[in-house]
């Protein structure tokens, strides 16, 4: 399979945004909407302070359909109590007026400052008109959902004649259980609800699930998708695959421009006794400061490696046949740092995507976790951002 | 208890430490003795790659007793194979002759670089007259055990006719189960060595293993007590009381001065279902990188608080009963965040010592961990710290 040269939306899916008065001059409101109502499914945060959107997407999730998902940036309406969830009402409502639907078929995601209570006023006013602006970009909703991310992110790819197109946003709070990422996926494939349920969790493991900018997970996590059935059925083991390439891709493109990033790091462990001690040791990897500030500063210190690897107490590690590889390039051999060119390394550390293959001599299973590097960029993100 | 205005060792225990040429011009070999033999415990690292000083010690602490301590810094001897472990055992065997006592009673250490093999002749060379050099200052031994630490750390304090000495290190690394950390205890109170382990543990428990730097576990942690008698018993809990108090006093110490930081950052959760949950949440906020850097620019960004405590998924937390508060200004109430004058909690932000009290409303547990913040200057140290 192959993405789109640029993303486009499958049949009948449309989005605008605008700026309504969240952030001084940037678009802070976005509008997604399907021309027919499509079977929906979603994934959010599992942190226990889900904010108002979750705690009312859930809800709306039930029903298994959706027509809109309307999203915010600046304020992310966590932390805001009773008052918040009205505030979450208040704004799928105004997306429905807008669209002629019900407020229960409209997901409703906000992205920002934790804490704060959503100015709703500014979107139940903004919103008005905003169906006349629904285009066919992509791109044009996913530049409506940054927040720190450096550029908008969009795929696109085809699956027999039917269209899957990913939109999201990242890029810090991101860890396991879902990140403070929103993503979106539009299909024009028709699937019943508990089948694309599933399938958007499987794929979802394998790739939101194993990102990870900085271990912290955000209140405000979405991974939904909207299938509206426009292109009918579509194999569905083909379907898995386009969707599952799809996926990682995105946490590709979020990893590397996680705050502050200059590399795309990627963990594959192998010879795991079990793909959960798999995903343990590769999340142990990404997550590792050492590991990413050697990666910044291409340090080619990789004895860090079988540490971040040994921190993993409750992992079956066969010490004497865990080897390791940069790049392709093996710097570990039966638990020990192998004599190696320094140049070599610090060349393998130095290209923008940073491969780092373990495996651990224990069994059979893999994981692979995705990341990127610690630099100076994230601490200036978030050193400020409440303020900034 | 007050701890001494300067550190003092206990009767019979000296240090020496000076340049062998492991570094260009700084201390980098240590060398701590006692006049008598001493009875002796340590906790080691739970790293599942634990360097080859951790895998001799182990070995030596079974025989419970010690003359002197022996450490390196600049290359930790780490993931360096059977030659590791031979090599720490010639460090051993070279501190014994020099003192002429047996190798057996000898604890090796060594910090720095992982993946690099020892060059023991240096040490070996290097060590002779330096018994000669022993001397009663424990900041002498505290200078030459340090890496990227800024100052030596060495405290004492007196209980009934005995004296307790603690002698440290940090600064990155740092993570329970023991961190890069080497912290050496004296004491001339008189212990049998199983005594000794139990009371080891209780206030490492408490103390050592509440402390994280960056989540890194390192591979060569150490803590280590020796008892040698020339003061006689003491009364084992104010023994016990004193011995927590120090180590607690010099995990604060150590986390001030974790790689980078300008805040201590101490965390204490109340309220919690267990003692384990509390450490569980205590960890999770002293480890969250947007906890960390919102101390370090002083920004109000509190609920951030919310989303580091509902990270923790598996932990029961009432949260309508959630609350939190920054140096004793409350700032999150019944699981939301309060209405608060940014001015006030930006300067509660701004001093050195950070504290930020949470209780979860499901119990009765407790627990406190300490940290610090993240800034640039942990970064600058760890992107080059192999090649620098």
């Amino acid at each position: 399979m192959t993405f789109h040269a640029r993303a486009v939306f499958p049949r009948g899916f449309h989005c605008a945004s605008r700026n309504v008065g969240l952030k001084p001059e940037a678009r802070d409101l976005t509008l997604f909407a399907s021309d027919v109502d499509a079977v929906a499914a979603a994934v959010f945060t599992r942190n226990q302070f889900p904010g108002a959107p979750i705690i009312l997407g859930r809800e709306t999730l039930k029903g298994g359909v959706l027509r809109a998902i309307i999203a915010n940036s600046k304020v992310s309406n966590v932390a805001t109590g009773a008052r918040g969830v009205e505030n979450a009402r208040r704004m799928a409502a105004a997306a429905a007026a807008e669209l002629g639907t019900d407020a229960g078929r409209v997901l409703v995601s906000s992205t920002g400052v934790i804490g704060v209570q959503l100015p709703v006023e500014k979107i139940e006013t903004g919103i008005r008109g905003m169906k006349a602006d629904l285009q066919d970009d992509p791109l044009v909703g996913a530049e409506g959902i940054m927040t720190t991310d450096t550029h908008p992110k969009a795929l696109s790819a085809s699956v027999g004649n039917a269209t899957i197109t990913w939109v999201a946003k990242g890029s810090g709070m991101i860890e396991p259980n879902m990140a403070t990422m929103l993503a979106y996926i539009f299909t024009d494939a028709a699937f019943d609800a508990a089948t694309l349920d599933r399938l958007l969790r499987r794929a979802v493991h394998v790739s939101f699930n194993m990102l990870s900018v900085d271990t912290d997970t955000s209140t405000s996590d979405t991974c939904a998708i909207m299938a509206n059935g426009l292109a009918g059925a579509v194999d569905e083991q083909a379907f898995l695959e386009v969707l599952t390439a799809g996926c990682v891709r995105m946490t590709e493109v979020l990893a590397r421009d996680g705050e502050g990033a200059g590399h795309l790091l990627r963990i594959s462990v192998r010879e795991a006794a079990s793909e959960h001690e798999a995903r343990v040791v590769a999340k142990a990897l990404v997550n590792s400061p050492l590991i990413k500030t050697m990666v910044h500063g291409a340090d080619p210190n990789v004895g860090r490696i079988l540490m971040a690897i040994g921190k993993c107490v409750d992992v079956t590690i066969n010490t004497a046949a865990t080897n390791a590889w940069v790049n392709g390039y093996q710097v570990v051999g039966h638990g020990a740092r192998l004599e190696f060119d320094d140049a070599v390394v610090r060349a393998a550390l130095g290209v923008e995507v940073v491969d780092l293959e373990v495996s651990l001599g224990a069994g059979t299973a893999s994981a692979r976790a995705y990341g990127c590097d610690l630099t100076k960029g994230y601490i200036d993100e978030n050193a400020a951002y409440y303020s900034s």
